[in-house]
């Protein structure tokens, strides 16, 4: 087994039931959606018109094995925490067998963690992992583009960078198309509909210095807010932070 | 109007009723596909999963215009020749508004024209174009990643070249991703299953210079063959070279 698929068959076990970010690294994480089969068409297209959202790594239409990217998988057990919708109401699970059927299909999209480790791997700062906390999230105005029962604002990730590594970090960024690509926005948050960088949607603060530029990136939080907005009667999603481990590496 | 524009309203007068290689140069053209409803997620699911022989350059899940690359159009009568294919029997038309209804699903998918414009361009010689006849097409033994009901072989398309300009033409070829991309073979026919060059499946037969190695790229005769055979009660699709002019600039 190699260390992806040790890591999913602990987290199966229960015996990892924590968030993801630094398990099995050099490996791919991704978010997870599982939308009725009446709904798939609707939020593959989603998906292809918002690829930098919404990065396709694989669509499981068959059963609950991820075959192309994770060998052995079992979408149901493998990530450590799911929400599940029900008819607009909302719980946590560890395992979604008991909702899972037929019906269902899934969609794994890329993550954010595969550019952050390149980013540090330059020696570039990420400031949120510097502080131990979580990445602040922002509703933005630049609208994603809809389909047919998908719709809803772009969320981006803030990342502030020292003005002479900006250039940089765009180049970088913009090698892993499947992590969400290089990023939307570069500069005045107003620009994009943000009034308070203290003030993120979701996750943490971070500070910003003074010779720093506050770099903006599309955000995974962009299909789960169209998936939840969509009146579906069921949904299923991994929780925040809790990801489904790839055997795919996470270089570019 | 701009130069598309005014070739489609051509075409839709009736007055330019033939192939539509070489019209309104400087702008993409794509293959069309219509499916049913049913089927739209199977066919954008092949679509994602086969990206070479299936560029997707835009998906009108709702009505006839295709808005993001053809303000205007109406793709019920803006492409010159049709093929409808209803309950299996397969008829001609130029204009499919009687069989065109709001449960259709339409696929623009990027054909090679673009790149052959840029080959031309760049001074590559291009056998088919030199001779004025069809560009020759094989059925391969390389296999396209099946989706729901649509699986079947990849067609792909025969070029030779001068053996020292075979870089050239990849680089060139590569930066055109909408337009099937860099080959997906290159040299001995034999290891993609055509035992006879000179017996295309579709097309005319083009002759290869001692000098010259064999070059094959992804073909939009895949998906057409997929659809062909999935057996769906209603398809419409393009007539081979009677494409949809769009309004995308065909420069990389």
């Amino acid at each position: 087994m190699n260390p992806a698929q040790e890591t999913r068959q602990r987290i199966r076990d229960g015996s990892l039931p924590g968030p993801t970010a630094g398990l099995a690294p050099g490996f791919v994480q991704t978010n997870l959606v599982m939308v009725p089969r009446s709904a798939a068409f609707d939020f593959l297209l989603f998906c292809t018109r918002n690829p930098k959202p919404c990065p396709l790594i694989e669509v499981v239409d068959n059963g609950y094995e991820a075959k192309a990217s994770a060998s052995g998988s079992d979408l149901r057990k493998d990530l450590p925490r799911y929400r599940v919708m029900l008819n607009g109401s909302e719980e946590s699970a560890e395992d979604v067998t008991p909702w899972w059927d037929d019906d269902m299909v899934s969609f794994l999209l890329g993550c954010s963690f595969s550019f952050e480790a390149a980013l540090i791997r330059a020696g570039l700062p990420v400031r949120h992992i510097e502080l131990g906390c979580n990445v602040p999230m922002f509703i933005t105005s630049h609208e994603s583009i809809p389909a047919g029962i998908f719709s809803g604002p772009t969320v981006m990730t803030f990342r502030p960078m020292p003005a002479h590594l900006v250039d940089k970090t765009i180049e970088i960024t913009e090698q892993y198309p499947h992590a969400h690509g290089g990023p939307l926005h570069v500069g005045d948050p107003a620009e994009i509909g943000i009034s308070d960088l203290t003030q993120p949607d979701f996750g943490d603060a971070v500070p910003i210095g003074d010779n720093e530029v506050p770099m903006f990136w599309a955000c995974g939080v962009t299909p789960q807010l169209a998936v939840f907005n969509a009146g579906l009667d069921k949904v299923i999603t991994h929780d925040p932070g809790h990801m489904f481990i790839t055997d795919i590496s996470d270089l570019a």
